[in-house]
């Protein structure tokens, strides 16, 4: 990864399980992760891009699920994914307000890389999810292009930078500066040895509950944030799981759905204005996009192996959350507004996280 | 099948695809079905059994799936079905009332063959269906004991009678008697030919909606009909679908949605009081109870060909209704209560049913 | 109405209910339709806006609720109509690709119309819905603009136009022209009468399913046209339903479900690549944006009432396709490409509809 | 509540909000909770009930909704919840193999007190959820009689007992004895002062993940008990939740989703044989059984205010889960199985709890 202070570096483990060798997303074989940000003035926002395999995504689809922990969002894609339990294109990430842009770029990258859609093929499926970023973005001027989108798709990478950066830019976590944050887990079973991994886009919270590893931070760093007091969570956080464990659709949804317990032992009670989606899906079986006229075999873990893999998506999601949080960095937006770092706060006023 | 006059012997066909040679769930190798009736006075009512495979279900699961119509009903066992796409007992389908009674038989009978669950392995889901036959039975006398769960289950059989019979026997539908009726359809595809078969406990509808093979029957037969006139639907209908098709629980659960176009196309309009439940399963794939520590493979169709089973599970649905219609006979039930048969109606009025 | 000869004009009658005064959408008071239509070559495709009432939708939400019956599709704002139970802008039809220029221009008409949103308020819902209109339409070009959707919005009117209009130009419906369609029902209960309107965009099903009021007229009329025989249903069908009813989200819900009774009745078997969607709302309860700082109050009917509003859906739902059926007029679109009008065919083959 | 050492007794604060005067379900006025314990060498386990309000529930419906966290269970009555959106029976909880008699008993109970059921006016729904305690009980030997359930309905009352009572007799928490536990939160709005209260039967999770306020107290624990080390999680939780807040079943469904964060904070990873499953009432609105041919007003909540409600279920759920733990008592069952009790390890071990 991009050379950043995360939280283990401040000497915070969670859960039981190792990480992969990067503790990102991108342990997972094939992934990769790009962004595009916009830093000017009351403009700060962004794209990321989570690429599931460097292949065709279109022609090769992966196994995919969604769970919503909260519905106040406009995430696109979610139905189909729930219907034929895929995904075909890269994974969007940016603010509520682009959404509409965002997809309208992301179906003519499929276009450009497909010249069978929608002549002889039928269409595609855009996966683009949001968060709000108003407070600290001119979210109104709607300034994502299709460049944007384009370049975030090419800049993706093995390696990516976390905090607030793509569509992190302009996000607040726990009344703090949020933004992108990941983590990843080994999960050993008597078949081998997989790979799960989570990117957070956080953007949720009130400073009073924040919670690290147990520790209540949030009421201790209060006392040094009036701003805080008052604070309303109008935010969200979206999160995306990859493995590269071999499941069914019905067995990535019980594993996403145990996301949320990572994000409730970072605080969080999920407030009604809080948009919480979790999508993921695995690299282990790819589905062909032309019928074969063969039947497709799906290879899927026994149920009783899979507790595993529940454990290490909520330790992922946790950690995925606080380090979005840690690598923060101080961001000044929208008519002035500004929000405290995590980092910062702990070093003006010498606070411990463990 | 035993031998009884069934909707096609009146010149109707239902829809495009062929039926399998019995033309019942049973052509689907290895399912079998069993009756157990009490008709005597005021008990009018009974057990049915579907075997999924004559194996132990309970060690060697079916993948399953199930869907909510309309949920005013008890059916049991549906909250595991979706968590973890398989069933592992045989079901049952009964009087709504004696919902309790046989769900503490299956379980006897579950615990009796597998001796290691609640000692050493956990418990069991038993799946018992209903609907409510107080009309013609006493159902607050609630006969239903172990030992007809028991027989109904070593009674099954890959022949089976229709109508009035098992828990069909006190149910109505179209406001005539109801009860049991199966029909069956053949899926070619390229890799192979494949069965669905459907079963139906039909307790739904009023007359004036009767619709044969398009034909507004209940119209005409509502005139010869007083009692007709005032009626309430108060009913249900239970809908089994097996099938040897390679799904996944995701598609056999997109496949038996479908079943409802083939009510529809009898003239249901769901109505509040009518508890409408499918529940699907394939024999293709066994899941084992114990952890093989291997992956478990499962073979899926391509989705481009799951569209003869969509089609499938319209016609089974639709032909398996009217001949449960068909082949009821009468019953005199609870307080002398009595509906008038399809058979009787039409010909008593001379009405042709195509 | 605009004057067009629809179904009931050829002798057909759909159900048992009344209709309201237009038979239309708009008999339900407040809610409007308008359209825009591009038709020049290759582009045959539009908008079309559904208004649920004359206000500030964004400020006085209406009740909703929305009923996926295929999920092959990319409507968009489904999540947040089911986490809150309310809509607040107005729906928005167009064509498959065009979503997500479609619902930026909506997110703009909604930012022009509520300056408080992204600066003191969150965010907004858009609710786009669309079709494949692919083989009429050059979709791969994208030709919907702002102005457009704009103009849709605008245009809103309660009589309108159906078939081979609005975002129905350019869609094919049983293989031959489908589009737009609309009925309604009048629900009479003892306190009160209310009225139910559904409008479709049909797109979906192939020739020698087509069924108009029991009678196969898809088998004779396949004898006719030799394109139809290898046809591959990859359509789709948007049901909007309108009522004044009071009811709970939960109540609507129930109530838009049974729209799938109507689509059967007239051939349907919902093929895997049909996206079918159902948004239905209830203008009978505003839901203030802003926090009253009281509690709100909703009417609700009595669950038993709610039969007559299961047959109403069934009977506008089957009625509006088949008005999109019968209204179509010929559009000649992309590559030349072309299908005949239900109308043409039954006056040239002299087939009677009843 | 009757005297028995609580989590706050130890020094233990969960949350921000106040606790209504019991701290416990009970707190929400008219509800009410009875147990029947059988304690007899292989046979631990026994019933508990919650009673909505004092009046007959069957005539009176509370709005409800349920929530399933993990499906692998077989609790009875959800599917009708969530059609309907009310409860008609009382709830009963017991164990896992007695689900079928316990049901046949609450049935027994309502036909007794409502003559009409089944004879006029359709059917009942009985509610009943279950884990398992087969490591206590004598599972196999279902020993729930009609009698024990009718005994713990009229035993309901607002003071009851925590701990190894009841339903909670048999039943292990995070290797240690688990059981019954409950606590309350006030939610105070600018109209009114409401009472949220929750019951828990706990039944899941292995001693090493167990954290009480933070403190990973499992991880000093499990140091003490060598029988833990191998501990596979075989369990479940059910969760009743009550409250006096005026809502509609789609706000009540989005509280008792939340409580999964409060289970998420004691350390619960969710594992797959942990059937986990919430239930929740209003008793704000009555909807009455018999048709008034008027319309239900229902009063709800302005969703900007719903925050505090889920603060509220997030934290009681976590106080509960605590107070079964630490009012357990010792119990030696089947086969002289045994686990200690919280209180024993803390004592013996001088571990502090805050």
């Amino acid at each position: 990864m991009i050379k950043q202070k995360r939280i283990r570096d401040y000497g915070v483990t969670i859960g039981k399980l190792k990480t992969g060798s990067k503790n990102a997303i991108t342990d997972v074989d094939g992934v990769t992760v790009g962004h595009v940000t916009l830093k000017n003035g009351d403009t700060q926002t962004g794209v990321t891009t989570i690429l599931p395999h460097q292949g065709n995504v279109f022609k090769e689809k992966v196994i995919a699920s969604s769970h919503v922990i909260n519905g106040f969002g406009k995430t696109m894609g979610l139905m189909q994914i729930n219907e034929l339990g895929t995904i075909e294109t890269p994974i969007l990430l940016t603010n509520t307000l682009s959404i509409g842009a965002a997809a309208d770029a992301l179906i003519e990258y499929m276009l450009d890389n497909n010249t069978e859609i929608g002549k002889t093929t039928g269409t595609v499926n855009p996966i683009v999810c949001e968060c709000n970023d108003m407070f600290l973005n001119d979210i109104r001027a709607r300034n994502i292009t299709k460049q944007h989108v384009f370049d975030a798709i090419v800049n993706a990478s093995p390696t990516f930078e976390e905090g607030s950066i793509g569509a992190g830019r302009g996000m607040l976590c726990y009344s703090l500066k949020g933004g992108i944050g990941t983590s990843s887990r080994i999960i050993d079973m008597k078949h081998g040895s997989y790979t799960l991994g989570v990117l957070t886009l956080t953007n949720f919270g009130i400073l009073s509950d924040l919670v690290i590893a147990g520790k209540p931070i949030g009421q201790e760093l209060k006392e040094h944030l009036i701003q805080a007091k008052n604070d309303k969570d109008k935010g969200s956080v979206i999160i995306i799981v990859a493995t590269d464990l071999p499941v069914s659709e019905r067995q990535l949804n019980r594993i996403i759905k145990r996301a949320v317990t990572g994000l409730a032992r970072t605080g969080s009670i999920i407030t009604t204005g809080s948009g919480e989606v979790v999508i993921g899906f695995s690299t282990a079986t790819k589905i062909p996009h032309e019928n074969p006229y063969s039947s497709v075999p799906v290879s899927t873990i026994h149920e009783e192996d899979i507790d595993k893999a529940f454990r290490a998506v909520g330790e992922a999601t946790e950690e995925a959350v606080l380090n979005s949080l840690i690598t923060a960095t101080h961001v000044i937006g929208r008519e002035g507004n500004e929000r405290p770092t995590l980092q910062d706060l702990i070093n003006k006023h010498h606070i411990s996280l463990c």
